[in-house]
């Protein structure tokens, strides 16, 4: 059979869902099980007496959402098609998969089409005397002005609350605990992200997003969306800067903070560029006397193989310290318990 | 300033490399020190009482070769420019820092370039009194016929040796039993890969190799090398079957054999796709009645942002599953104390 598509390596696009979900739950069996055509699970949810985490979204982001799951992070997550929302009903599968009795807490990206299908999942899963919320992730700086923070999407951020989500689970917070202090992580995430060459959609072969040689988009969505501006490529410390000067000045950031730094990225970028923005991000908290207690560098939340990169802070206090301290053992995001200073 | 090179994210190409490591110590102060301009280590190295672990080789291939130091890992690692073998004054100062006073064992790929300077530099150390041996690597099946496999290069089954010796390491293996050990464990592992895209080489922008549109190249190398032969780009499982084969039959791996598989993403092919692929390995595996009792599936060696990815098989003793099961604490290679059947 000829390849449909040059640019990946695939079989029929038609397949490649199934295909995905079946080669994710065949390299994890012992950890992962799947619960419903389009629905993932730890093979030990739902756990009793700990409020279950669960998240999903469009495909064509691993290690987002499915390499989440595990221990001190996701217990299920629900899968759509490449960049669509999961149907209302495996996204109830994934909640009911996910409940030991303490309610289910939802996390998921600022998208439309997710939020309804949450929404209405979590009504099913209530009229079963599930107790459901939900934390709407809106870190994305480029996508909205600051007095507009609704509408901001969710880009890497979504990633900082899986783990802050699933650590606050296992040490025994309550539903009601884990959504007050995971939204007052997010009012204290904020990213900024760019690219320079889109992905190729595996369904039809065509480009996410348009870009001329040499241009990027500051402020990219994780879909290709458009950003503030386009650009001529400039260098990494220059790019990394102005994402840098834009986060901090969002919150703002201030001397004396603490941040914990993610650099993301989205594919296609090598972490040989990653350290290099990770260094230009260091040098300039540095200068502002904002110290860094712990880093993540890698590609957490994808778009496949876009070229491109986001940076996010996370300011912290003692509590969500600890809760980055702590062990976590997903399938695709992996830490011993740390000393955060 | 300009970007010199508008497919990445740098600043001047000259200082790259500088950048790079910069970024990477500042990013783990904690783990990693800098030993010299290119030559970093665990902060904690040497251990005393433990044989020291290191590699080294060309920039533009991370997660390798830095991101493996750490605990049941490298000790220290020698950098060198993009795709070219660290000098051998680095590679002495990695040495130095690695022992212990139980000698170090150097894991490198089977690249004249880093044979002839890891064997220089470890003379040096030896006349200094440091008892060092080196395993060289050669698990790509594409790169010479079975009767020439000490012509055969180095791919990512080096990763499964850094893990295997480091892992001998923490449990005081001696020098000589590592290399004894590190050694039944690679000619128990072979490798397959293919590309269909090539990097582009951050020093003058161009790509790594040539292949026309639409085209593959099977058994391609580390540095775009070519394979066994080009060919027009098929179904992933068409590939993938043919990258299984070639290496099933190259030891031969057969019925009842129990085997690790790593499945490795060249820099921009995506987990969705190395899911899919590990599905057909999964799947012809069971059919021959080999048993997959662990599997690593994501970029551990890349080539920047090449697109493509190969299958690595290791067969497996009780030995070699106790060392494989064992906790794993490296920079970029993460895994908790497992069980493994």
């Amino acid at each position: 059979m000829a390849n449909p598509n040059y640019e990946k390596y695939l079989n029929d696009p038609e397949d490649l869902i199934e295909e995905m979900i079946d080669g994710f739950v065949k390299s994890h069996e012992k950890r992962i099980k799947r619960v419903s055509e389009r629905a993932v699970a730890k093979q030990k949810a739902p756990v009793k007496g700990k409020v279950g985490v669960v998240s999903g979204g469009g495909s064509g982001h691993l290690p987002a959402f499915m390499g989440y799951i595990g221990e001190g992070a996701l217990d299920a997550v629900a899968v759509g098609d490449i960049f669509s929302s999961p149907s209302v009903d495996h996204i109830y599968e994934t909640i009911k998969a996910a409940d030991g009795g303490e309610g289910v807490l939802c996390c998921i990206g600022n998208f439309s089409g997710d939020i309804m299908n949450f929404e209405m999942a979590a009504e099913m899963a209530e009229d079963e005397g599930i107790e459901v919320d939900t934390v709407i992730i809106n870190d994305d700086v480029a996508s909205a002005p600051k007095e507009k923070m609704e509408n901001r999407r969710g880009v890497a951020g979504e990633v900082i609350i899986w783990k802050l989500a699933g650590a606050m689970a296992e040490k025994g917070y309550s539903l009601e605990d884990m959504k007050e202090t995971a939204e007052r992580a997010l009012f204290k995430t904020r990213s900024m992200g760019v690219a320079h060459k889109p992905c190729i959609m595996p369904t039809n072969g065509e480009p996410s997003f348009e870009l001329a040689e040499g241009e990027m988009e500051i402020g990219v969505g994780h879909h290709g969306e458009p950003g503030i501006r386009k650009d001529t490529m400039k260098t990494n410390d220059e790019i990394t800067a102005e994402l840098v000067d834009i986060v901090l000045e969002d919150l703002p950031y201030k001397e004396g903070d603490e941040v914990v730094v993610l650099v993301n990225g989205l594919g296609a970028t090598s972490p040989l560029e990653m350290y290099i923005s990770y260094r230009k991000v260091y040098n300039m908290l540095e200068d502002k006397g904002i110290d860094i207690v712990k880093n993540y560098i890698g590609e957490f939340f994808t778009s496949q193989e876009m070229a491109g990169y986001s940076v996010t802070l996370t300011k912290v206090d003692d509590e969500l310290k600890e809760l980055f301290a702590d062990k976590c053992d997903a399938v695709s995001f992996k830490q011993m318990k740390e000393d955060i200073k």
